[in-house]
C-alpha cells in the first residue's frame, strides 16, 4: 500500500470539512467569528513515549489527548487537528486500521476533525505528531503566568496514577483492577471547564506535579508550598501507600490541571468543575521554588526532578 | 542541556508574539479579521528527506520552505508555524545553533514567526515537522480540483533541478556551478503571487511533475497532455540533455507551482507572476491520465511513477 492509498483508506474518512478530504495541499478553515485561536503540538515517539507493542488505538488516542490537555490548560475549545505519521515498513495495515479507529473514536468523543497531515516512511522507529487547534474568547486564554501570592493551588482528579501505571507495564507493580495502567495509556484531558475569570494561572500536569508547579512559580516570580498528604490519590494509588508518594509527586503524564485560584474564587472554581473533582493542595507566597511538606510538616527532599521519558 | 534549556536558548528567541515566548501550553492567535486560515504540515526525517551530515541550517530552511510551498499552492499568505524536533543524543549544541539560525533566516525572509512546538529525545534518527499557518481572503484559496477542459497547463521556474541535485549529492552527476545541488537543498517556494481569480487549479510540485499533474487530472476528471520539450529546464539541466529528461519529468522536490489557467487568463497570469518565470507546457482535455509527448510528437513511456524518497 503506497502513501496515497493509506491516506485514502485510513485517514480521508476522518477528515473534517475544512480538511478538503485531505486531497489538497492544505486545509482551509474559517475561524469562529470573534474568537482567538489556540495552537499546540505534541509528539509521540516509539520507545520514547510508547512501547512498540502498544495497542495502536490507544497510541492514537493518547496522542490526541496529550494535545487536548494543552488546549484544556488554555481554557480552549478543541476544533480540529493535523497529523504526521512516519512509519517503518514493518507497520502493517492492521496497525494502521487500529490507529485510525482510535483517532476516529476520540474525534467523536471530543468533537474534533482531521484537517490535514503528512505521511512518510521511516527508517527505524514510528514517529507521530498532532497539531491541535482550538478557540477561546478574546483575551480569555488561561496562561501559566498569572498566579498571585495568597492564591490557592488546586489540582483536578487524582495525581500520580500514570507514573504508577507505567511501573505496572514494566512489571514492577501489581494492578489488579487495571486502573493504573489505563490511566497511563488513556489520560482524560480536562477539556470543557469554563475557568476563565476564575483561575489566575493554569497548566496541565505532563512533566510531573512538582516540575509543572515550578513552571507556575517561575512564570509568576512566586514560591509554592504544597502539602504532600493533600495531593489527591486514587484508591488504587492510595493502596500502595507512602512508598510511592515521591513517584506520584514527580511522575508525569497525568494530564490533570494545576490551577492558581484566589480564595474568593474557590466556590466558583468548584461550581465550574462540576463533577470533575478538584482539590486544594497548597498556596503561593512570595519567594521562589516549590516546597513540599511531608506528613510531619517538614519539607521533603525530592530526588526526582520531574518526568523523564522511559 | 535539557529540553527546557534547549528551548530557552535556541527556540524562544524565534518566538512570535502569539507564541508567548514558548513558555505556555499553547499559542494564542487573533486571526486576521475577515480572512480564512490555511494549515499544512510536512515532516523532514533523517535518511528519508535529508542526509545525516547535511547542513542543519539548510535542513531547517527546507523544512519551512516545503510547507511554505504548500501555502503558496493555496494562494495563502504565511503567518507563523509550530515546530517539532525529535533529536537523538548525538545531536549537539552546534547542530541546534545552526538549525535555529536557519529557521531565523527564513522567518525573516518569509515574514513568519514561531508559535509553538514540541521538543523530544529520539532513539535513532532525527525527526522534524513544521505546521504552517497562513491566511487567504474568504473563498479565494486555490485548490487542486478546478481545472477545466481547454485550460492551459503552466509551471513556474524550471523543472527537474532538485532531482538532479540529489544525483549530484550522490556523486552521480557533475555540478560545476553548484546550482543543481542548491536547488535540491534550498527550494524557492512561490509565495506571494496573487493568483486568485486567475488560475482554476493549483498544486506545488513536490512528488514530481507527472505525478502532481496526475493529482490535478484526478481531481477534475480530466486528461492532461504536456509536451516534454516545453517543460522549462535551467541552463544547468539543459546542459545534461535528454539523458536526464525522464528524471526531470518524474523527480520531485522542485516546489514550483503547477497551474491550470483558462486561455483568456494567460495574460493576467503572466502579469501576476511578474519576475517569476511561468511557462505553458500543455493543456487539459476530456479523458483521464497524463500524456507526455516527446520530441517526435509521440507519447513517451515513463517508468518513474513519481518521487520516491531516497
Amino acid at each position: 500500500m503506497d502513501e496515497f492509498s493509506r491516506i485514502e483508506t485510513f485517514f480521508a474518512p476522518l477528515a473534517a470539512e475544512a480538511g478538503l478530504n485531505l486531497k489538497d495541499d492544505a486545509a482551509v478553515l474559517a475561524p469562529p467569528p470573534g474568537r482567538e485561536l489556540v495552537f499546540t503540538v505534541d509528539q509521540m515517539l516509539e520507545a520514547v513515549h510508547f512501547f512498540s507493542d502498544d495497542d495502536p488505538a490507544l497510541i492514537a488516542r493518547k496522542l490526541l489527548r496529550r494535545n487536548l490537555s494543552d488546549l484544556a490548560a488554555m481554557g480552549a475549545v478543541p476544533l480540529g487537528y493535523l497529523l504526521t505519521t512516519a512509519l517503518p515498513k514493518r507497520v502493517d495495515e492492521a496497525w494502521l486500521e487500529a490507529f485510525a479507529k482510535g483517532l476516529g473514536q476520540d474525534q467523536a468523543e471530543f468533537g474534533i476533525g482531521l484537517l490535514g497531515g503528512d505521511s512518510s516512511s521511516a527508517c527505524t522507529d514510528i514517529a507521530l505528531s498532532a497539531t491541535l487547534i482550538g478557540h477561546v474568547a478574546p483575551g480569555q486564554a488561561l496562561q501559566r503566568s498569572g498566579a498571585r501570592a495568597g492564591d490557592g493551588i488546586f489540582v483536578t482528579g487524582t495525581i500520580g496514577d500514570a507514573v504508577l501505571g507505567l511501573e505496572v507495564r514494566r512489571g514492577k507493580l501489581a494492578d489488579p483492577t487495571g486502573f493504573l495502567r489505563r490511566r497511563s495509556e488513556l489520560p482524560a484531558p480536562r477539556v470543557g471547564l469554563a475557568l476563565a475569570g476564575i483561575v489566575n494561572a493554569a497548566i496541565d500536569i505532563s512533566d510531573g506535579l512538582v516540575q509543572d508547579l515550578g513552571h507556575l512559580c517561575r512564570a509568576a516570580g512566586l514560591q509554592a508550598t504544597i502539602n504532600a498528604q493533600q495531593v489527591p490519590a486514587s484508591a488504587e494509588a492510595a493502596a500502595l501507600g507512602d512508598a510511592v508518594l515521591e513517584q506520584r509527586l514527580t511522575g508525569g503524564d497525568d494530564y490533570e490541571l494545576l490551577l492558581a485560584v484566589a480564595p474568593e474564587n474557590e466556590a466558583a472554581l468548584r461550581a465550574a468543575c462540576g463533577a470533575v473533582p478538584v482539590t486544594r493542595i497548597g498556596s503561593f507566597q512570595p519567594g521562589e521554588g516549590v516546597v513540599v511538606l511531608g506528613a510531619d510538616g517538614e519539607p521533603m527532599a525530592l530526588s526526582g526532578a520531574g518526568w523523564k521519558h522511559f
